[in-house]
């Protein structure tokens, strides 16, 4: 089966509540449409996205609604990796029926200290429970979050008996040495590596990765969408200190209340601050510094509307 | 409304799979009538029992199933807590719906360094939105696995505005510093401390404490359970001593392998030692050294019936 891989910059859709917290279906697919009018594909459920925060049900529920709307599921790659096993066989199968590009899935999280081996039947009983050859995993590695680390032996091991499956990585660890040494083991054969920041896009892009899947593609997606598809032009240095000059504007803060405070304040729609616990808003003078220091920044999100 | 306090021992059930990864009903109700037989309360879904590898509808099926078999619910606490605040409720007011005599709930695990303010509102939300004065929550604590600890701040601020319904902790901290300063801030006002494990049953006792929830309950609860309904008595100490000679047989080996393999072999049961990814079963190595070390102690499992 010929599934393309996905590339590019995509985005760990934030995800919208209503006043009783409830997911806003409205908002969240226009949100995803202004996305994907800036050119980034959709990595709804992430760890940006409040996703451990919803049930299965809610995940299913906002990926039909989505997928309803009308935009191009091929550059969707929701998360699906849960604790439970049948949890992630539920939504990845659900993803897959869809027709989703790809899921991005989180090892199991809860027990810490696990070893390679039991991860490695995790993903083997998801991958043969599911039992789809349009099954497009990308591995989630977020260690200062999940504590449990993707490693390359691993990633070795599951590449060699799911070849096609085993379609890429998100790296999320911060640690440039870790993505380097994924782009140098497994590039070359396909393996598509997404950096977990653009912070890394440029330099990953030089070194053979995929592009990345970065929580400020929420707020600052054509930018980052342009390095992108431009990072082999003269001026991509320049672009990429641009970038990283508003993604640190967001590091002084909690990120998902600062990246929904973000969108709220220029859709000028406060219901697009609330978050789920156990994450709290930002206070009203966070909320005043983060968007003083955009401001100064000369950022905008242009075209998004209420 | 009058609820009974939960006390004495309770059991982290550990949950039965069949061949094919599915829970096993009926491995698990034998189980839990062995461990009510010999005077122990069933904390069903706790982290010994892989609660958070089983879906929501699976621990609510496993649930009713036990309470239709017949065992007093009253001194069920099932684990009721999930990263996701909306699965936290619907498993918390199943519970209570069912008759439970409490929940024990840990505190949402995904995103780490959450603040009080956000682990205030997560269980405000829980006890608003189950809405039911029969409600009774114990807290779980257990940082080397959560990550996520519950203050003594957070108790009180708890405490102040649901005194009737949070009514305990479970401490796994391991540190009995921290269960003795939660005794001495809460436990004369009625609020039910259990220790994490049998080691600290009599220290806990002796400081006021309601009991343990223990994993090693699976295996040893009638001696377990002698020194709850005992510890007045000259020989507690000895006991203390005993139930601590069994309890660190099981510290070499990962924990619940090491339960399922010692009841799959005094059941004479081989299917009891399955567990789910990302756990593995005991090597046959630690197998016999396990098994070795429980002969040695003269171990046993008496009136446990395949």
């Amino acid at each position: 089966m010929s599934i393309p891989p996905i590339k590019g910059v995509l985005s760990p859709v934030v995800t919208p509540f209503d006043s009783n917290l409830r997911p806003d279906i409205d908002r969240f697919v226009r949100h995803c449409r202004w996305l994907e009018a800036n050119g980034v594909g959709l990595a709804v459920f992430g760890t940006n996205s409040e996703a451990n925060s919803l049930s299965v049900e809610e995940r299913m529920m906002l990926l039909g609604a989505l997928i309803d709307s009308g935009i191009d599921s091929a550059r969707m790659m929701p998360g699906t990796g849960c604790c439970s096993l049948t949890d992630s066989v539920q939504l990845s199968r659900h993803a897959v029926k869809l027709g989703c590009g790809g899921v991005l899935m989180l090892p199991p999280f809860y027990y810490k200290q696990v070893s390679d081996e039991g991860l490695y039947r995790y993903f083997s009983e998801v991958v043969e429970r599911v039992g789809d050859t349009r099954l497009r995993i990308y591995l989630y590695h977020i260690p200062p979050v999940s504590q449990i680390p993707i490693s390359t032996a691993l990633i070795e091991r599951l590449l060699k008996k799911y070849p096609q499956t085993v379609a890429g990585i998100k790296d999320s660890s911060g640690d440039w040495n870790n993505t380097k040494a994924v782009l140098e083991a497994f590039a070359s054969a396909g393996f598509g590596v997404f950096a977990g920041s653009e912070t890394f896009l440029l330099a990953n892009m030089r070194a053979g990765g995929a592009g990345c899947i970065s929580a400020t593609a929420n707020v600052n997606p054509g930018p980052i969408h342009r390095l992108y598809a431009t990072w082999e032009r003269d001026d991509s240095d320049a672009q990429q200190a641009n970038l990283n000059a508003v993604r640190a504007a967001f590091h002084n803060f909690p990120m998902i209340p600062g990246l929904k405070q973000t969108i709220a304040h220029w859709s000028k729609d406060r219901t697009w601050s609330k978050v789920r616990p156990p994450l709290v808003e930002l206070t009203d003078a966070q909320k005043a510094k983060l968007l003083g220091d955009l401001d100064a920044l000369g950022f905008d999100m242009p075209g998004l509307v209420r």
